[in-house]
């Protein structure tokens, strides 16, 4: 009876991981809808912006196809997320993601008026490109907010390496508007070029945790890209934003060329970002399908040592091999075969302390993939507050959380981190 | 429809929120019933200590009615327990959990074989005392596991103090274990010397980490007991035990005058411990009672603003104020109020971004609170590693770890977030 509690909590132990590993890849498929609908709109965006700088000369066939592609994904965001209204989550994490879908959502409902703005030039391109951004930062959100990490070191990494790619290429697409604005205008505007500057920053910074934590031939891919000659021509036109003011007209058709080369760029993001999600979706479904394999032979085995009192038995009696070895920790891969294989020669405790010796040793290597989760919510906490109680636009927040860093010698986060404790030093009015 | 989707969402953001509160309620009684098993074995381990340092001269008695009382609590912890097999749980926490609950229960089943062989003195005092020690261990990890915090920061800082409350009163149950062994033995054994040493560091990192989390009330009992007479003698004792050699015979007496004034002390603690359970219960169900309350009022406003539509109404049609002054945030204790007050003249979108704000600054808030309980967490790693790949006990991992901080001029969890690191770099094997 008293060996029964025990093999009832173990296996609800294992089952949590089950879960866990299903909640995941339910949210790969997720965050593949969302994808679709962030890359629309962020074409959209850039057209937009062109369309609304050259007053409607060019640019306009392009942003209604846009409008078309993004109004698809839309619908497919839409009747997905409303199977997320009955997922059990963990409640805290749960009440936040939910609240970013909702704003998410009022976001999209808001789109139809914004465009009706655009056709009529009632909107300035910098607020249109403003309000672009609002609703990817929703969205993203809404994907970050989804994604519990798992007990499981590959999965979680390519869960990192996504995420960041996927703000890595927001701030590309963000690029992309500041560099049509600034070309359009000739980088006369020094608040343009730091706009600029910041994207290229926070850029790197994404893809180089992404670059810690990709597999290996998406690495290989992403480092292709870098090395290409369109990546070369697009540092040729930001080295240009950065040394020249222009002069004329040659401004606009800078813009469109930039343009050009910069969605040429995306785009290319956008199929390593295909490669990332299909290798986080297939380690979760090829984990899912191992761990119910395991766990059809192990809960029979826990059922069968929970009847015969397995775990009052000697260990040596059950496992046919040395007390001494086994408690010495050299037969780990032995145990482990045993355990793949079925379980077969455990104790119900062995099971137990396996368990528990499995979740605390892929804590250790989770470690990292957490850090650099939260390194991203930390900088973004950060500029909220900058934002929200000093007034600042989003450009200047990171700029003066940038300055400190580097007056400071510090990394970004660590001024982040100092930013937010100040804030609760001071009180939630700051 | 559009408002009906975005309503859902805010539904389920806020039910989420009342799910995180309800559970932890649930947390806090499970908490009461380990508590007192915990208390119980405390008692049983220091009787037991002297009843084998005696070879069962004293404390025969005592030892026998404090195993009654611990089976009492035991029977109620088993009894609670089976009741979280079916509460619903954030997937990865909930495996470790579960895993930790099967670890209890198994050392729990152990416990009848231990006490016999007390009984017939075939297991040395210190064995018997590392027995109690994991078993107090794997019941304090279920606490820890339990506790989810909330987006709500005087219920997270309740939690806290509490959880370092009672990890500051185990170490306290050890020290005087260690004390009980040391004085017995009359301090000649350098090894318990530093035993002490370590239960007494870590005591106070606990209470002071307690202390800066604690309400008013419980904080002045502490300072009152710190300050107490009863507190001088056990310091008084401790500085003999660091000073000095017995002779003869006086060893025995000493560790039974020590084994009293501990006990006093750890009593008067459990006396404290009480009351941070009660304030953390009283928070929760004040807070739950009016989460209710202001929910039933939102969620009628909620589904009323989805059917008119109100999410599209311009803001201060609704408000009845300014725009600007809404937007300007100077607003936000009338807002407030007018949520508390049952969410009138509030549009949709305007309850959504309230709830994102209130989870954003609470979000802030709360940073403190996981820190602390991230910091026990990573030293409780940091040391396993050390007793799991370097063979050390738990005293020496501790050294080491405190002699790495001394030595670098670092704080005690930046060695040991680096000590776990290492451990990353070099493989699992270490």
């Amino acid at each position: 009876m008293l060996n029964q509690d025990i093999a009832d909590f173990l296996v609800r132990s294992r089952q949590c991981e089950i879960e866990g590993l299903e909640h995941l890849l339910a949210t790969s498929i997720m965050v593949g809808r969302i994808r679709a609908l962030i890359h629309g709109l962020q074409r959209e965006r850039g057209a937009t912006n062109l369309f609304l700088g050259s007053r409607g000369q060019c640019y306009a066939e392009r942003m209604i196809e846009y409008r078309r592609e993004a109004g698809i994904a839309e619908g497919e965001v839409r009747a997905h997320l409303v199977g997320w209204l009955e997922r059990p989550r963990c409640h805290t994490a749960a009440s936040r993601f939910f609240a970013h879908v909702a704003l998410a959502l009022h976001g999209l409902g808001e789109l139809s008026r914004l465009r009706e703005k655009v056709d009529r030039f009632e909107i300035s391109a910098p607020e249109a490109m403003e309000r672009f951004n609002d609703l990817v930062r929703h969205l993203l959100a809404v994907v970050f907010e989804a994604a519990d990490p798992v007990s499981d070191p590959a999965i979680s990494s390519a869960l990192v390496a996504l995420l960041n790619f996927m703000q890595g290429k927001e701030l590309a697409g963000q690029e992309r508007a500041v560099g049509v604005a600034g070309f359009g205008l000739g980088w006369r505007e020094e608040a343009l070029r730091e706009a600029l500057m910041h994207r290229i920053d926070a850029q790197e910074r994404c893809f180089q945790i992404f670059s810690e934590f990709a597999d290996a031939a998406t690495l290989i891919r992403w480092q292709q890209l870098s090395a290409s000659p369109l990546t070369a021509e697009v540092e040729r036109l930001r080295r240009m934003a950065f040394t020249r003011t222009l002069q004329g007209d040659s401004g606009f058709e800078l813009a469109q060329i930039w343009f050009d080369q910069a969605t040429r760029r995306i785009d290319a993001m956008k199929s390593i970002e295909d490669d990332l999600e299909q290798v986080l979706h297939d380690l979760c479904e090829t984990r899912l399908v191992r761990a119910h394999a395991e766990w059809v032979d192990d809960e029979a085995r826990i059922a069968e040592l929970a009847r015969e009192g397995g775990a009052s038995l000697p260990v040596g009696v059950i496992l046919g091999y040395p007390v001494d070895a086994a408690a010495s920790g050299v037969l780990l891969d032995v145990e482990r075969q045993h355990v793949m294989g079925g379980g077969v020669g455990r104790s119900l405790i062995e099971l137990v302390q396996m368990q528990s010796r499995r979740l605390q040793s892929v804590e250790d290597e989770l470690r990292a993939a957490r850090e650099a989760l939260e390194e991203r919510k930390l900088i973004e906490q950060a500029k909220a507050l900058l934002i929200k109680h000093r007034g600042m636009t989003e450009d200047e927040a990171y700029r003066v959380l940038r300055k400190a860093a580097m007056d400071q010698g510090k990394r970004l986060i660590e001024v982040a981190r100092a930013a937010i404790a100040m804030a609760e030093v001071l009180g939630p009015k700051f």
